[in-house]
């Protein structure tokens, strides 16, 4: 998918909502555990109740690896279904890859060509000769962690280096890399302020936003501080809106509360008109 | 497994040989494709050839999940068979991951509990709220990326914090986490000297060393800049052993590889006495 089909589904739907599939047999409705891919079955019913609310879908790989191969034929058939059947939604793996050149080829391969998703979110740590192979796919984005919306991200991406803090630093350095036109970058919401800066730095590139609700982000701020003129912006929502309810009407729930979040959205934009 | 058996297995071995399981259908025997599954057809062969020789094998994640289910299936099947029939061996998923804390918790089972590793490769950029799930499984270890073998280390990890280069930083702030007790560390063999710098920061620490062989880097060099008296080494080598025969003498070529590294180490091993 481009950037511009990105953009005109954006204004199509009124709605930079990316919905996270953070799906977890814990937590989702007991009486699914009876079909024969509880997984599936659950993202199933969140996708038909919910795709015309939001542009996009980011299955978290970690929730699906948990259950081994049943967990990845689960997100297979999820990427599937959300290709086949609304093949306008933005789809993000939001795995958190990296590795050396060949291996990250390998990575690239597996959730571009073999899963088919859209775009992939990549942990910067190693550096251009691991984010460049992501890169090298036309039609597919990388989305790069700059600043994330834990705790843990003061340990090392608000550091300093020279003055410039490390965070910082990957948008700049990875500003030079071959096709930093496919790169976006994760920024938690829970750092508002940080928001400002990073539009500074990289003006027209594609921000996923993090940690609206459950994780304590302010949907206004962000839109204040992050938005360009053409959007600009994913705002990320999982357990908010998927585990509004655990009984037999989760689905109608979740787009009950993916509704509200995409109302605001609907009044943000037209701030920018 | 303990830090402790692991040290009894590299003494009994005479050996700090870890082996890359980097499988690829590209580069393995063609006769192996018209087997059902070729992966582990060839991962099965290279351990029944190599495992007296070497003290654990590193399936990389990313040359299983570029095939997709057949991949996992290939991995599972793999590391069944390792920990069934030689459960001596040391396990490490190579898989580079790292998330928030509760996601992080999701890949620390997949790895640990669905798969039955013995540790599993992390990425620092994070911080603490990734890394301590991982680290609260007990007789698990994490394995933190600290200075990789790639030219991309020089864009991040070596950019200095206060005089202090990021890689150092990642040491000296994650042995403040809990359970530190449990890791271990990435440096990569092509920065020999900085080994010694590394070895002075964490003198018990295991330290995992990629890039000897194939990406260039000295044994030797290794040893005398990282040992320590428990030895506290993991020195990989993937395709310099897997790959050093394409036809069906595969095996046996990937034992001779293997048994001259092992040769050197016990000679390095030797030097300890």
């Amino acid at each position: 998918m481009t950037t511009q089909e990105l953009i005109t589904q954006i204004q199509q739907k009124k709605s930079f909502l990316c919905i996270g599939l953070d799906t977890d047999l814990e937590r989702i409705p007991p009486h699914l555990l009876e079909e024969e891919d509880p997984l599936f079955a659950f993202n199933k019913a969140i996708i038909d109740a919910t795709h015309h609310l939001c542009v996009a879908y980011k299955p978290n790989t970690a929730f699906y690896e948990a259950y081994g191969i049943k967990g990845w034929n689960a997100l297979a058939k999820t990427i599937q279904y959300i290709n086949h059947n609304h093949p306008e939604i933005f789809t993000i793996a939001d795995a958190k890859r990296g590795d050396i050149g060949n291996t990250s080829t390998r990575y690239a391969k597996a959730f571009f060509d073999e899963l088919q998703f859209d775009a992939v979110t990549i942990s910067p740590y190693m550096g251009k000769d691991s984010v460049e192979p992501f890169l090298a796919f036309k039609g597919k984005h990388t989305i790069l962690l700059a600043l994330t919306s834990n705790e843990g991200a003061f340990d090392f991406q608000t550091q300093k280096i020279d003055g410039v803090a490390l965070y910082k630093k990957v948008l700049e350095v990875s500003q030079t890399y071959s096709h930093a036109d496919r790169l976006m970058y994760v920024v938690g919401a829970t750092k508002a302020e940080h928001l400002a800066e990073v539009r500074k730095m990289v003006p027209e590139s594609f921000l996923l936003v993090p940690g609206i609700g459950a994780q304590g982000g302010n949907l206004t701020e962000v839109c204040k501080y992050g938005m360009n003129p053409q959007v600009g912006l994913l705002v990320n929502s999982s357990r908010g809106i998927i585990y509004a309810s655990n009984k037999r009407d989760f689905a109608a729930v979740a787009a009950i509360k993916a509704k509200e979040i995409q109302g605001q959205m609907m009044g943000e934009l037209e701030k920018l008109r």
